[in-house]
């Protein structure tokens, strides 16, 4: 007990620094009186956005708790409403810092770069701590509450399973709320910039930001709802489910081992000591000589990863006492899953969480490659941007495709590696160090839409170039550190894919012990559910892109009105009116983001049933677990496209800004426009939104199997 | 015997059929002096073309064929040789009718819309014959000899199992030279269009196709290397690997059934009756009262699919002997496919052909909808053009990912369908009724490249613009049949996954007797297996999607210089130079289609060797039994939503140009090319050599097994 109250410690430091450092952030200067208006309009508008956003989808929660309530019960109700409130809450508190850090970050590079980049990490990091010690406390909260006061017995079986689909039911509805605030938040912000680009630089020929531009403010209110918020809640829940996950596992195949207490916790301890190290890092976020922001950033996420190997270390030591002594009491079964858990120690577990870290690093390190302006790929897409649109294009979508080969090679690595060291329970341990970074990580991206704020900020108000060249240096790393997080998040569903199935095959022999399910690859339901389990990306890419464009025309029909009825705007005597585009894009939206985000919900459950019907009950399941394996297989490989391939073409623009193949303004930097413009949808609303998707379809599969035992 | 030598008749019936016709078309006039001089330049190109190719896939054929002597024998070495020379006679053949029936076209067009289009269509259908009919004379032919004067016998397994290698041997010939002819043909003909388009039109302003464009034969020339040969290629490797695999199936699951004789021959026969059906079909073809040319084309498509449902009944029937007898004689084993197999009657195969037959035609219809110009992914692609080059862009990536889903619909339907009919054999029947109409689907493809080369023969030479309008109305629907094909070959694929991983398994036991391999989806093995195979296909893309933007920069670079040194080029006073253009294009094809070629076939032996060496021999055929369907589960994506996306960016710039949203000339048509040139490499290079490219996996991988059990 007292190693979850460690954790819960962990958990409220998280909480801790982020209220401390909010309190940094907003007692910094917030600027003249022109920074504050337009500040003030943002945040509104965010706020208003979020505000709707999260009603609708409470409307979509409330009807889910209460068929949830009917089929599964209090608990696993309430567990749903804690993850469904906390990753909204992540999500909320990290976007309205990020409304307040925006006009100060644009404040503070007035004197100085690192005065900016600090500030703008800073709102960064309260976003990541909430992210992790919320996610950490809602799992250690309600683990230790059933184990505690709850009354509930490790060694007993039906206690056991009772805590998992608690565990369970808080992923669902952390998941439910990331998926609408990914998809929603994601629409809503390419809508915005797509739509104000296509008018305003494009039709009107006025630069980015531009304050006669309607859609300005919008465009800077969808940073912060879909980069900021989306983001967090997406991470929110990845965190909770991989974590929930590992613990599930444990309590799966090592039911019978006198450390199963410990080994239950060793998660969350992880977890825990992880917060730390990611606090120790955020201090060592400083310019060095060279002056690199990049440079600085990554300072930060090493000194993280590098201290988080002895912690993890001595946290295992410390909670099991040794690293030497076999765990013992595996399930008894003739897989080598179960063969496997009975001889693991210590070190063994070490060892895996240790290959966790280092496949963070080479995530990390293979999308900066790949999306960085120092790099072949970024820089072959500005040469080809000399030949036009379509070569700019052509040579993106390339990159794009490639991009998911060396993330592929080193996940699949790392679960051989993990799996021959420790079975099922290596691989998701390894899930859980990889994870446990996430504090750090989102420090990173939240970082993104401050600094994009503050650059459009300091264009609106007019300050002196060399500010908003502070501003724009600082958000060129941006859209590195933003691709990262996403591989990174989807590099975890990769490794959850494996746990979640071993969860689901379980299940599936606790509820219906009497039925032979075939999983096997030469059963042609197995085949069926791969493909329709793959077909669901693709589907859900098609619908995120296609709202992206549609919700766009409607902002562009709006700013061309406004032009049109107060021709006072373009002559910069009338201000626009700015809450009527931010109102048309929220409608726009929040209708948009139902639709796609019921695919994942419903598709489990018609599955099931429709091969049920034509088949039997036995080959619903198989055809079921199948899809789980079909989603993730080809989920990993449209989300790192996506996500990869648009950073990599947003950074060929940048790379053009640059000065290079001709620079602003050339046919080159037009064609790049084009390619930016591409990788917008792709890498903001389509791929990120892959991950929670590939996760709501997993634990629907799960929740589906008791809601079918039970009824 | 003698319904193998009905079948061989049919197979020569085809290949009469293509030497009459092609006197009917060298018999027509080939126009003036300057047309005949324009043909001959492309004449010469395509045929210096292919004979490189051939030369190079030449020495990669003698090396492979000297590895399988050694492994495998003599006899599979002459069948690998058989299918590796007709597949590339087909191609070559196709190819030689087509150069010389693209200026006869454009010569009939000057007359009548209808003589254009008999012309060009029976072109296209002396190519289609001749891959069914070569395609039917391989197999036909080799199992007779085998069962013949080879004196095998289908009652001993050991006699049965070497008529299977022989014929995976021939389907490995076949694959072998499919992948690189679409490849290295693919990137040929995008090379040259794409560097065409970006010189000429974009650069120097002038049109397409304008005699002044150095690189306007080297267009032409790819219209028939890439495809006419290169499709050529493909769709006998896929006729032979789909028929083939139908006869190795029935060996495998009802190997002492009574009827196991008439079984075995009953595809070929089935395969013979629709070449009937095709050729009857072909004389279909006549513009109706509408004038609609795609109506014309469909005529003859649906008279060909409908006469084959009462063909392959009779067929059947004949071959049993009735349709009710139940053919008894499965395997005995545990799996659900063995235990359907023996019940299984003439009647049940016949509605699973029925179903093939349906199948085809619902792919088809599938594929009309999102390429073709009446329906709503076209035109939305044409209006998102309006508002620039980045919404067209997103607009078509969007289109592409959605028009995967109706075909796996479909498919998936048609999977379940037939396996709950007749099992395994259900699936295989189903994909070789579908395979049975390549005849004439063939045709129909082969047909948009003689009309393509028809309308720049025109424009080069001058014709008056009432020919002009005749050719390009041609011209058009040939993008949609094109794509029809494309779908139809990766949905066989499909189809055959299931037959070839169960050939796999079935080699595998006989092979390895005391080996046990874990095909379950909890296996990680199976996972990594999956991912691996799964990532195939985009490495894939990226490698041609990339060849193409290099060897389209070569040509733009030569382009450039010969208008810089002759500055009489632009004026028009002297003759471009165009065979250096073409050796060019050709030299860069060759080189960059060896690398991408090779992935497939290595990929396979590199992912036993290394999984076996880190996990044991049996997870290593886990891993590479879940790479093959990884392959397909990804590619069959991949691949569908490349030439369905591609061909409706073609379209919706062809739907503009028709005078919607501004026409020719308007920014709407400007972002459409942009469009038409991302969807080029799409559409012709990668996305169609991923079918070879997923038969090239699985053939390596059986071909593996039986080396490994030899050495």
């Amino acid at each position: 007990m007292t190693l979850v109250l460690i954790a819960i410690g962990c958990g409220l430091l998280a909480v801790l620094y982020g209220i401390v450092t909010s309190g940094q952030v907003l007692r910094a200067p917030a600027g003249d009186q022109k920074m504050v208006d337009i500040a003030s309009a943002i945040q509104e508008g965010a706020q208003a956005y979020l505000g709707r956003q999260y009603s609708a989808i409470g409307i979509v929660g409330v009807v889910v708790a209460v068929i949830i309530f009917f089929t599964l019960g209090g608990l696993s109700t309430a567990a749903f409403l804690i993850g469904a409130i906390l990753s909204g809450a992540a999500g909320y508190v990290g976007m309205n810092i990020s409304v307040r850090a925006n006009v100060r970050t644009a404040e503070a590079a007035r004197t100085s770069l690192q005065g900016g980049l600090t500030m703008a990490f800073r709102s960064g990091a309260i976003t990541g701590m909430l992210v992790a010690g919320l996610g950490l406390l809602s799992i250690a909260g309600l683990y230790w509450y059933l184990t505690g006061p709850g009354g509930l017995n490790l060694t007993v079986e039906d206690d056991r399973h009772t805590i998992t689909q608690a565990l369970t039911a808080l992923a669902f509805g952390a998941s439910l709320i990331s998926i609408f605030a990914r998809l929603g938040g994601g629409i809503f912000t390419k809508a915005a910039d797509v739509g104000a680009d296509l008018v305003g630089k494009v039709e009107a020929g006025i630069p980015e930001d531009d304050p006669r531009n309607p859609a300005v403010i919008a465009d800077n209110v969808g940073d912060n709802v879909g980069d900021c918020a989306g983001m967090a809640a997406d991470l929110f829940e990845t965190y909770v489910v991989t974590i929930g996950l590992t613990m599930v596992s444990i309590a799966l195949l090592l039911p019978n081992s006198a450390l199963l207490p410990q080994l239950m916790v060793l998660p969350l301890l992880v977890g825990g000591v992880c917060i730390i190290t990611s606090i120790i890092g955020t201090y060592m976020v400083r310019l060095g000589a060279s002056g690199s922001i990049m440079g600085a950033l990554y300072k930060g996420f090493w000194t993280t990863a590098i201290l988080s190997a002895p912690a993890i270390y001595f946290a295992t030591n410390y909670a099991l006492g040794d690293m030497s002594t076999a765990f013992g009491g595996g399930v008894t079964g003739t897989d080598a899953a179960a063969s496997v858990a009975d001889a693991i120690t210590g070190m063994d577990l070490f060892w895996c969480m240790l290959i966790g870290l280092v496949l963070t690093g080479l995530l990390v390190w293979i999308t900066e490659y790949y999306t960085g302006t120092n790099y072949r790929p970024v820089k072959s897409i500005a040469k080809a941007s000399e030949t036009g649109h379509g070569t700019n294009v052509i040579q993106g979508l390339a990159i794009s495709l490639e991009s998911t080969a060396l993330p592929t090679l080193v996940i699949v690595v790392a679960v051989v590696a993990t799996f021959q060291i420790a079975g099922i329970i290596g691989v998701a341990f390894a899930a859980t160090s990889l994870l446990a970074l996430a504090g750090m990580v989102v420090a990173l991206d939240a970082y993104g839409p401050v600094t994009d704020n503050a650059g459009g900020i300091a264009e609106m108000a007019g300050l002196p170039d060399d500010v908003r060249a502070r501003t724009d240096a600082l958000d060129a790393v941006g859209n590195t550190t933003k691709a990262v997080t996403k591989g990174y998040a989807i590099g975890s569903a990769a490794l959850a894919a494996l746990v979640l199935f071993g969860a689901y095959t379980t299940d599936l022999s606790r509820y219906f012990p009497n039925l032979t399910v075939d999983f096997t690859l030469s059963n042609p339901f197995v085949i069926v559910g791969l493909l329709l389990g793959a077909l669901l990306p693709y589907l859900f890419g098609a619908f995120g892109m296609t709202a992206v464009g549609r919700a766009a025309g409607s902002v562009v029909e709006d700013v061309r009105e406004q032009f049109r009825s107060n021709p006072g705007i373009m002559a910069g005597t009338s201000r626009p009116n700015y809450a009527r585009t931010v109102d048309i894009v929220t409608r726009a939206a929040i209708k948009e983001m139902i639709v796609p985000s019921l695919l994942p919900v419903l598709s489990p459950v018609a599955v099931y049933f429709i091969v049920a019907a034509v088949a039997g009950q036995a080959q619903g399941f198989a055809a079921l677990g199948a899809m789980l394996l079909g989603v993730i297989v080809s989920g990993l490989f449209v989300a790192i496209s996506m996500t990869s391939g648009g950073g990599a073409w947003d950074n060929a623009k940048k790379y053009i800004e640059d000065g290079n193949h001709g620079g602003k303004g050339s046919e080159a930097h037009k064609a790049a426009v084009t390619g930016d413009t591409v990788g917008d949808p792709y890498k903001d609303t389509a791929g990120p939104a892959v991950n929670p998707m590939i996760k709501i379809t997993n634990i629907v599969a799960l929740l589906l199997l008791a809601a079918l035992a039970a009824g």
